[in-house]
Parts: structure tokens; sequence; C-alpha cells
């Protein structure tokens, strides 16, 4: 197992309903193409504001994957 | 549009229910006196313990807006 | 009241709910040894992906306390 | 001069010609409303990007000022 | 009380005296135009040297207050 | 807009002209491989020196793309 | 000597007279029941201001001690 | 050669002998599929204790490599 | 085991041989008095030199670790 | 060539041209007295405003160079 | 004057009083091989605990100071 | 002993053997013009690849030592 090796991607994901909502979907997403997914931390949280309310939330997430062998 | 200027406050939201709604808060509580808000940014999030508990949730937010002509 | 003295700890709560769970339950736990604790800090949130999903949320928070005399 | 008190705003100028520019435009805008500049220091340096190039560039900074008396 | 939105203004003192005065300083000026002032916290210490001597010590504070209703 | 996900290169562009042609060639050459870029973000300012002069300015940026569908 | 593990705490002290009188506040609690302290570092320099006036400095330190066999 | 762009991964490499053998194996997988690799940067040296020792070391470097025409 | 809950203590191992000897060290240590220590991350390396040559390689690493039932 | 021992130095230059020309001059002041300069690295974008005009452009760079044998 | 190139030096003072006077020790001592410093500012603040006291308070600063032609 | 004064210089050292390597050849050279180092603390840890093999380890340490009266 000390031969395991992570490569990373970061990417952002967007919802209308909140943080949260927005870490699931930048990990669904990264899941179309990323197999075996292990762990994410979230490096920024922001979001849009349109007339006064928040209309989107962001959320970015660094996602650590093993390569398939 | 490239003549666009943006300028910042930072301002912190309270909540008894979770940090979505803190920010919420935040950003409703800088709506009453800032127009044309276009996005936020969390630069902070704590809380307040009373009896073991989390009291209030405290998200700190730095807001950009643009100026009105 | 100026001879408060805080002291802190740093603690990681697991969820499999979102981000505001698992500091509830850091919090909780950390209650079990601690008495007057007063604030918290989020310093760090990750989580753990399994096929293709969020199945851990782990956020750890830095938890302020005063020593009982 | 001891009593000297600075204050600060923070402010992004934008420009479709470069970062000096950007700059140039951040002071001008902030000089229409703030008077007694002294100084300025870039916190963030983007540009939105359009069909492949850069389309606008966009520094932030923090402006130093005096309080007039 | 979970109702509490706080805004911060960042602000430099200046002392021939010391750091703790120039801190006093920023405090005090910044008294003048806001109210509800609840706590600071230094984001910066620096000086003045003139002929081999420390002439000006200066400190910059973020200063977090709460809207009056 | 909502499902947007962003996600991320890295990227150094090099120049012997000066900062913002260093960045305008990394977001040239990263616009042969990727489509949809919307915005970039300067993370380091570099160079090399040559018998005492600047031979290369080195820009690294930090770009976001959307993902076509 | 090689042999030295140094452990960490962190607190913070309080002083309604400045920051080094808060410093030594917070030392003085810690020896309460630590031995063998050896040096401490400022992490952060705080306080509450109340009607306008600084009503106690808060200096947290992290203080570096060595376990006693 | 002003012309030279540079991309960057970020990968984690792990060994049971110690950090440096981790650095070298996260270079061999990236060699597996990078050619042109120039240059590496530390930005996370971590560790899994198994039986209270060290069982596996994790370092994590960022690489930057040329693109080939 | 989405209850779980970590700690973390931070410790400086000492060597006179390297830097991965000092956080073995460091780990041994924490070891007489914590179980179930699971992971480690390095957050400050250095070193004490004597008569030109390092006499002493220090290591700082926090611990996570989970409690007991 | 694995025998290189880099040394740094920082120095700040001032332009009234802009933010390229500031770092030329740096460089030229340094050379003066360094030779065998290799890289520089931008570490502050700062500037003088004088009635509501950016009056002089100050960049800090660190620069490394090789030391002479 | 917009040729005005700073160098830097980086020092730490030490003091039996408390941090101010470590940092006029600093100064002085700087003094002693620097003419022309302009300003200084405090990157760490630091001290040694004996017997459960502050025996020494020790401050590093980065002074500025410009050539002499 | 209150009176010491440390001053600090910044150096890469370099090696074809690995990270410990090239901090003891960084001490070593800085020893051959500076007398009375106490300590040092690691900056940065590089390394250069040449065909897909770490060519040369770079550590950069900033090493503290108090001057001779």
């Amino acid at each position: 197992m000390s031969e395991h090796v992570y490569k990373y991607i970061e990417i952002t994901g967007s919802s209308t309903t909140g943080t949260d909502d927005a870490i699931r979907r930048a990990i669904a997403k990264a899941g179309e193409t990323i197999r075996n997914m292990h762990w994410f931390e979230v490096t920024d949280t922001r979001g849009h504001v349109v007339e006064g309310k928040v209309a989107h939330w962001q959320v970015t997430v660094k996602i650590g994957f093993t390569l398939e062998d």
C-alpha cells in the first residue's frame, strides 16, 4: 500500500441551495471523468449576489484521487 | 465594461441556524445601505458556544460592489 | 474580568450529513471533557469520497475555553 | 507628525490595456471621493479572458489615506 | 442577540512613545466617527527610523463595530 | 447557470518584453488546448537575470475554465 | 541533549495595562500547571474596546516546554 | 527560449523508507505519463502512523514541465 | 465510522542524524502517552548549528489521534 | 553543478514609469555590487500617490545569485 | 527621488524589559553599521522563559535603508 | 545575555544525494564567511529533474548568527 500515488484536481461547484450542495456538485462533476476519488479539501468559498440576495454559492475543492493500474 | 471599479466591505453575519444562514444575513444587512453588490468571499467562520452547544454561527464575508454613477 | 486566560484545543468532527453537523459533533465531543467552552473557529474543511459521493464531512475547529478556578 | 492616522480602502481597477493602467484607474476612481491618498499596495492581480485573449485586466489595490482636519 | 452584524475598518495609529500607545491613538481616532466599537486585532506593526532611532511607532488595527439601530 | 462547474490549470508564460506580455503568452498557450477560459489570477511573478539585466519575465497564472457539454 | 522533545500549548493572556503584561499573565497562568517552559511565540494580538477605549489587551502565545522524566 | 511555457501537476508520493524516497517515487510515477519535467517543489510532508510508528511517508510535490512541440 | 473525532498535539522531535529520524523520535515520544495515533503533518523544520555544523535536527509535527472509548 | 549555493538579497526599485521599470531599476542597482545574479521573484508591489496620481511605482524583488570562487 | 532603491536586513533585538525595548535595541545595533535607515516592520515576537517568567523578549524586525551615493 | 542581537542570511544548498545533505552544504558554505551561526530554519525544498529523475536537491535555509564583538 506504500506504493499509492495521489494526484489532485481543483474544481469549483455551484449551487443555488447552499455551500454543502455546491461541494456535492463539484464532486459529482469530477466523478464523470475521474474514478477512485478519495478525499477533498475546501480551498475557497464564494458566491454571486443578485438583487441583494445570494444567487449562487460557489465552493472550490481540491480532490485527491489514485491512478488506476 | 472595462471601466468597472469594484469596492469592498467586510461584514460578519450571525445566525442561530447555521453557516449558510449567517452568510445570507450578512448580505441582507449590507444590502440595506449598498446597492449593486456582485459577489462575496468567506474570510472567517466562527461561532459562540454556550453550555456546550453552538449558540451562534458567525461568518465573515468580503463583499464586492460597483459604484453607481 | 481582565484576569481571563483562554486555552485552546483543536479537534475534527465528522458527519455523514454536512459541514454544520460536523462542527456540532466536534463541539459535543469536546464538551465531554471540557467545561466553559466559549467560541470556535473553523481551520479546515475536508471530506472523504466513496464511490463518487461525499461519505463523511470532516471539519476541524479550534475551541477556546476558560479554566475553572 | 506623530499624530497621523491612516485609514484604508480596497478597490479594484479595470483596464483593457494592462496591469499598470488598471492600477491608475483604481487610484483615479478612489480620488473622486477621497483626498489625501498617500500610498497603495497591490493585493490581487486578475483578469477576464474572452475568446482566448485577455479582455480586461483587474488589479486590486489597498489605498492608505489621511483624514483631513 | 443572534441578529448582531459586525462591520470592520482598518486604521493605523501613530505614536512617539511605543506600540501600545499607537493602538490607543488608532482606537481614539476611530471613535470620533464610529460608535459601538467592540474589539480590535493588530494586523501590522511598523515604524519610522530617523537618525538611527525609532521616531514613530505605527500599528495597524482592524476594528469590529456593530451598527446602531 | 447555477450548474456551472469550473476547472483550473496553472501555467507559466515567458516573455522578453515584460510581465503583461508574459501573461498574454500564458493565456495564448493554454488556449491551444482549452476552450471556454473565463478568468485568470496571477500567482507568481519571477524572471531570469543574464549579465545584470532581466532576460525573461516569467508570470504564473491560474486559469479557470468551464467544461464543454 | 539531542533527545529533547518539545510540546506546545496555546494560551491567551489578558491585561488592562498593555500587551507585554498580557503576555506575562499568559506565561504565569501556564506556569501553574506546566513546568520546564522554555520559550513563547506571539500568534495573535487583540483587545476589547469599551466606550471607545481599550478595556482589555489580549495576547495569544504558543509556549514550548519539555517533558520531565 | 523566451517562448517557454511551463505547466504544473501536483502529486503525492508514498514510501515506507523516508521523505526523500517518497519524492523520488512521486517523480517516477509522474514520469510515466509526462515528459520534459524540469523541477519540483515540496508543498506538504505528512505520514501515516500505525501502532506508534511511521508506516508510510507521504510527500506532495508540484512538478513543472514544458510542453513538447 | 462517521462518528470519528480526531484530536491533535504538536510536538518537536530532535535528532543528531537527520530530519526523518527527528520525526520518528517525535512520534515515539508522543506514543508513550497517546494511543491510536493515525497521521502526522510536518509544520516546521529547524536545527541547531554548533561550530559550523548541524548539531541537532529539529522537526515539529502535528499528530492526529482518535479518542478511545 | 550540484555544488551551486545561492544567496539572496531583497531590494526595492522605484520608477515614475511603471512596475516593470521599477523591477529593471532594482536589478540594475543590485548589479552594481553583485555579480552572477540568476533570477528574481517579486515579493511586493506598492506605490506613492501624490495629488491623486501614482507618483512612484515601487516593486520589491528577492534576487538569487551565486558566489564567485 | 524616483531613483530611490531600498535594501533590507532582518535582525532580532533582545531585551529584559519588554517588546518595544527589544525593537529599539535591534535598531540601535543595526545603526552601528548601516546609515540611512528609514523604516522597520515587526516580523516575529518571541521570548525565553526561565523559571516560569519571561527572561528575555526577542523581536525580529526587517529594516529598510537607502544606499549612500 | 539579553544583549544578544541576531542577524539572518538566506541561502540555498544543493546536493545530488538528498535533502539533509543539501542543508549540510548550505550551512558549510555559509560557514566560510560567517562565524557564530546558531540555528537554521528550512524555508523551501525544491529540486531539478533530469530525464525523469531527481538530479539535484535544493533546500533553502534561513540561518541566524550573532555578531562578534
